[in-house]
């Protein structure tokens, strides 16, 4: 029989849309280290960033308030599809028999189809605040461009988007989506830039890389007057966007009783897992027994396998450094289907809650992950993304631990977004042409 | 500023989903003709669709019942994913300037992405429930086929799916949705039924439709002991089950106070637009002033082009003869987008409604259809399938009128379902590929 207890994707109405987001630097123990100027390595200045950035996200960007006001206009656009469903995945628990709980939160339901659009609309509409006519922006697998676009199409800004060569040629439909929302896609690295042609030179089939894009989107942006640059992840204003999915989480969870004792988030730029993973932050601080797990593919393993230090946020060297974990700005990681997560740094919030031991970070293999999403198709009948498949399997294996001790734990893991586009990546997995991707890893420098 | 009339999405909650499918039998002006046999030309009793259907789906086709109960497995299986959303295209009515209403039931939510989940899950039951197998069934666009997969991988009962040999090509995606959800997947026609050889030695480069690939499935289910035949749509209890759409659209307008003055759905078999309309007919027939349009393809304009009479819903002359508008069970319809649409006949309550003027009919050619898709994604944010892009265009003809004439009509559509699978049509469109296919259609024999 159906208790709450089972049947929580209603048990929030469009009230608790949160008004307001969280920010984590109001809370973090000890200061998040400065971000450098790229050439004179000193701090950088609000300034420093304005010819990228409207002044409405810098500021967000170095606020120490703990909350910051969602805009009505924002939040009327969040409307359409927030608050979005936390689901409890019955059917999977059962297929493992394991005595934990497992909820996922579901951010594929957006109408452009991940949690992407959270900080999306946020960035489109205090660019358009600032009267900025145009966007530029990189995008992976397509789900932050998908997201900008149709951001854009509503406020009226022009979207740019170079996409990584590899994603753009395996996800023919994630383009064509940008394009039906009236974005322009550009193969990464293009002849358009000065960083793309200098990779193209060396590398002539180079498949790009999210490091590659950002050099590119970021150049379009700083050698045009009217165009701005948006990141889809890493910078601090990109996490705060995406704390409305763990303060949904815990409005629900205070409604349901109950409290997670496991969070994970699949993790590439680090913004869906920090959107889930902050707003619990405190409550962990404050002494609550929870383990916060981010999950990256062991094919880019920037948080398992990278050093905590500063870095470039791309390829060509042109952002500013940034304290984080990193693979080394050059790394060009390999073709795996989760375009999200192939990027060679973390979000330097990120980075600091694992460098503190606040966050674990755990690496797995694609084909696993694609097991764990099939299986989730065939029990709970969503297709999920291939960067969310990561979440998925690292919850069905703390679920199958659950088996082996008999604890019963809360598990809440982010559904970060569908895959329907990324249905060629479920076809080479079920071809049996899906291998685990081994290269060779950089070391320390 | 927001109103409870503008944000209607959470109007509903799960103990709103039906506890009783609406059976219009019991409401129809005048009895249904009967379904003949195809070869005696006698009505047909439940015993001459025991090889084909379980009994409860038999009884359910002929039930005199108004309201017939959901299963509450089934109901459980429904909370997945509704009530499904009903929102209001508040940018698309200020786009179009229109003092219109525009309000759309979204059933591209639900996990196989479209609203024939509602009886997939619900056929799955009742044939699990006598102990059936397998089950077989054709698809056109993919949407039926992947319902009734994914049901299947719930319920454990194999589902083999004949899909329209055009819609295999143009639409590979959808393939391996189905084959994600444990679903075998042929294109038809196939070499594997008398059916499908036959007509592939007539045309060995047939697009296929869906009387075909509905003969190839009878078929293989007629010639199978342990395998039933499903149909996703035309059949009374398909019509039966998809009213929850309806049912939950008449709760949440009364929690609005508000009566829709126009409801439209698109219409290839009639089960979507059935679902939508059927619940607010007996209103209609009551004197409320309302009117109920089924929008077709002008490539297939069963309604507005064919004649009513009795025929086969199958191009081999397998199945029984049913009266319905139908353009001949031979016409094979041009490979237009809207896969789903490609159908000569139409459901026989549908018919019966248009035939008595209680529905009206419209055919809308398929450039126009994107043209009003494209305007859609880029306000209301959706992707919709090409068979809803119909419903779409059709809401903003009307919501186009009503700026002329000044009337602030409340009008309700159907989004039957997401089109993330079906971008390379968005694709030809915004290319300049797409064309209004002009074809000869039959004439009455």
């Amino acid at each position: 029989m159906a208790t709450q207890n089972d049947r929580t994707k209603f048990l929030l109405g469009e009230h608790d849309i949160p008004k307001a987001w969280y920010n984590i630097l109001a809370d973090l123990p000890g200061p998040l280290p400065p971000v450098l100027h790229p050439v004179t390595l000193k701090p950088v200045g609000p300034e420093d960033l304005a010819p990228l950035f409207p002044m409405g996200l810098i500021m967000q960007e170095v606020s120490p308030e703990r909350y910051i006001e969602i805009p009505e206009p924002v939040r009327e656009m969040y409307k359409l599809y927030r608050p979005s469903p936390l689901i409890r995945a019955r059917r999977l628990e059962q297929l493992l028999d394991t005595p934990a709980r497992i909820y996922y939160k579901y951010e594929g339901v957006s109408p452009a189809g991940s949690h992407k659009l959270n900080t999306a609309i946020a960035q489109a509409f205090f660019n358009k605040q600032e009267g900025v006519k145009k966007l530029a922006t990189e995008t992976g697998a397509g789900q932050w461009g998908s997201a900008l676009s149709m951001a854009g199409a509503f406020l009226g800004i022009e979207v740019e988007v170079f996409m990584v060569k590899v994603s753009y040629q395996q996800k023919p439909y994630r383009r064509m989506l940008m394009e039906a929302y009236g974005g322009t896609v550009h193969p990464s690295p293009s002849p358009l830039t000065a960083a793309g042609r200098s990779i193209l030179e060396h590398d002539p089939d180079s498949p790009g890389s999210l490091g590659i894009a950002i050099s590119e989107a970021v150049e379009d942006a700083a050698t045009h007057d009217d165009t701005n640059y948006s990141l889809g992840s890493v910078l601090n204003h990109v996490m705060l966007h995406q704390t409305v999915i763990g303060l949904e989480c815990k409005a629900a969870f205070r409604k349901l009783g109950l409290a997670p004792d496991v969070l994970i988030g699949c993790a590439g730029g680090g913004s869906n897992f920090a959107g889930l993973a902050f707003p619990f932050v405190p409550d962990k601080l404050d002494g609550q027994k929870m383990r916060i797990i981010a999950v990256e593919p062991e094919a880019c393993p920037s948080l398992t396998r990278g050093w905590y230090d500063y870095d470039h946020g791309d390829v060509a060297g042109m952002t500013p450094k940034l304290k984080m974990y990193t693979l080394g700005h050059t790394f060009i990681p390999p073709a795996i289907h989760a375009g999200g997560l192939r990027y060679h740094g973390m979000a330097p919030l990120v980075s600091k809650l694992v460098n503190l031991g606040v966050i674990e970070a755990m690496a797995l293999p694609q084909t696993a992950c694609f097991e764990g999403a099939m299986l989730f198709a065939q029990t709970e009948g969503v297709i999920c993304a291939p960067e969310s498949s990561h979440a998925v399997r690292a919850a069905i294996n703390i679920a199958r631990e659950c088996k082996q001790t008999g604890e019963a734990k809360t598990i809440l893991f982010n559904l970060s977004g569908h895959g329907h586009l990324d249905m060629s990546a479920y076809q080479a997995y079920m071809g049996g042409q899906l291998t685990d991707v081994v290269c060779e890893l950089p070391t320390r420098p």
